[in-house]
């Protein structure tokens, strides 16, 4: 008879799916199921080992858990121009490499349900790319601790992972926006931003003052309208805007659609783009060459930044490192016709 | 020493991967991999095995065809709102379901190129839906030959395979904007179409023409343009039909994106919209609300289209019979203010 020594705890670092069920005193099987997204595990069950994942880490068995030739995308609504632009530069990338892009969609939601995760981890793509949404922090290490690399693109803010990510110099663009205001010879100009707990949106409009003030002109707070991104927010805004006893002569709106609006509300109230009001807006879509006036706008890279997101999670799965761990591609004012000296 | 048979021709119908090695002399894994989209077989074996997949039909094996739970969606290019729309109605039925969609593009070419057949083979989805593009008759067969289904969202009249598809009641939308416009007293109308070769496009113009039949008025055939189904197409018809000396005093655009031509080139020549031209649209895209003055058009359910694709794929990789091949979904006209009584 011989005595058995202590049971040997699992060397330190990450656990393997068999180091695993032995902690969790489960099958390999159920482990199995946890790591693969699969949703026939019970929840105590599920959250007992994803706990252990996330102290000890997870050490995949490569054949188990060997990546499909897919990338997902996760856009938190699919409306407007804005994803078709991302996209193609997302597709452009993927093919080359031939990779399925996987597109997944929150219903204008900022945040994935739990279904989601659980549907990625049983598809083990390359990458996740999450486009102007945020996981929750469990949703995040989930694929991290399955090896699914994460990139953020044009990030909300919301969140502090430290996940890299890439975006367009908002600021900048900004910035310029108001020397071409300001070089025009306006001097009382409106500012329709798009929502405040965004980054984008605050960065453009703290480029926009930090242009006036470097002019030597001021950005009156009663001219600064928040539009929330939205086509009616510009034209709202606008419509109180022209009827001020002392109305701006020039708006800025943080994204196309807002400039939009602001025509919407000029042509309401018989104004004239740009004799009697210029515009500047931001995104330079499509579409923006052919309002009526073409409209001078900022242009934001966006095919430039989805194919940015797909390299570097091409990179990231290659087992590669980033040069940079955050991406600011530029922005540059497209000027067209809406825009002209203050009248008078 | 015993004389073997002759050896055994195997049964009639379609064979399995054994049956296929056989008879092509080949290990059962280089049909795997023909059969799975592999690359890595030679071009000639491969083509013996397709072939023999062609002739015989191919049975698949249950747990190593097992398809994956995604579905494919095709587009022949990404861009503007169209995509957008059939998107949004594709999403929310695949994630009813718990599928990934896989987005591929074809950068405007009409027709995949091969290794895309290859990539959709090899991960199995459960059908496949060919949005405005075209796959080759030995692409759906590859297809089918593999069991997975394919499904057309507005055929683009190309081909004649026998896939069902789902599309919109062109002809009767073209037929409601003609009645409009004689309804509101215009006689002298013009057409700009979409490119002749493409099933909607017709569609909407017979009906457009049937509908000034039926009302007593005829289309003059000068009037009639083909604008391409681009913006700029619109325009510069647009340009030399209100130079015309009898310039019509309607315009009906065979889409949404021709409508905002019409426009541009109305404003460029100082014509106002509707009280010099009433312009009627087809689409009713997002947008087409918000144009200056809001553009009446026929609206063309996209949305409703992507679902009805989703669902098809849906019951046929269930097994289940189809209750109509081709679903032609409503179309409507929606009155805003871009028509008006002819001046004068």
């Amino acid at each position: 008879m011989s005595v058995s020594p202590e049971p040997a705890e699992p060397p330190k670092g990450p656990l393997t799916i068999a180091q695993l069920a032995a902690l969790a005193g489960v099958s390999t099987a159920t482990v199995s199921k946890v790591v693969n997204g699969r949703s026939d595990v019970a929840a105590a069950t599920r959250e007992q080992i994803e706990a252990l994942i996330r102290e000890r880490g997870y050490r995949r068995q490569r054949r188990a858990s060997k990546s499909a030739p897919l990338i997902d995308v996760l856009f938190h609504e699919l409306r407007g121009l804005y994803a078709i632009e991302v996209l193609n530069g997302f597709e452009e990338v993927a093919r080359e490499h031939r990779l399925g892009v996987v597109l997944s969609e929150l219903g204008g939601r900022h945040t994935p349900g739990q279904g989601w995760v659980e549907d990625v981890l049983a598809r083990r793509p390359k990458g996740v790319v999450s486009v102007f949404s945020a996981l929750t922090l469990e949703q995040s290490e989930r694929l991290y601790s399955r090896d699914i690399p994460l990139v953020l693109l044009d990030p909300t803010g919301d969140p502090d992972h430290d996940a890299p990510s890439i975006g367009a110099s908002n600021w900048n663009g900004g910035l310029t926006a108001a020397r071409h205001l300001v070089g025009l010879g306006h001097r009382r100009i409106a500012v329709v931003t798009g929502p405040d707990r965004m980054e984008a949106s605050r960065a453009r409009l703290d480029g926009f003052r930090a242009g006036l003030d470097l002019a030597g002109a001021t950005l009156d707070p009663a001219l600064v309208r928040n539009g929330g991104f939205e086509i009616v927010g510009g034209r709202e805004h606008t419509l109180e805007l022209l009827r001020l006893d002392d109305p701006p002569t020039a708006i800025f709106a943080c994204n196309d659609g807002m400039a939009l609006g602001v025509y919407h509300a000029a042509a309401m109230l018989g104004v004239r783009v740009p004799r009697d009001l210029s515009v500047v807006g931001f995104d330079d879509m499509p579409q923006a060459r052919w309002m009526i006036p073409p409209l001078t706008t900022v242009h934001q890279p966006l095919k430039e930044m989805g194919a940015a997101a797909a390299r570097m999670i091409v990179a990231l799965a290659a087992g590669e490192a980033l040069e940079q761990q955050r991406l600011d591609l530029a922005t540059e004012l497209v000027v067209r016709d809406s825009t002209a000296a203050p009248a008078g």
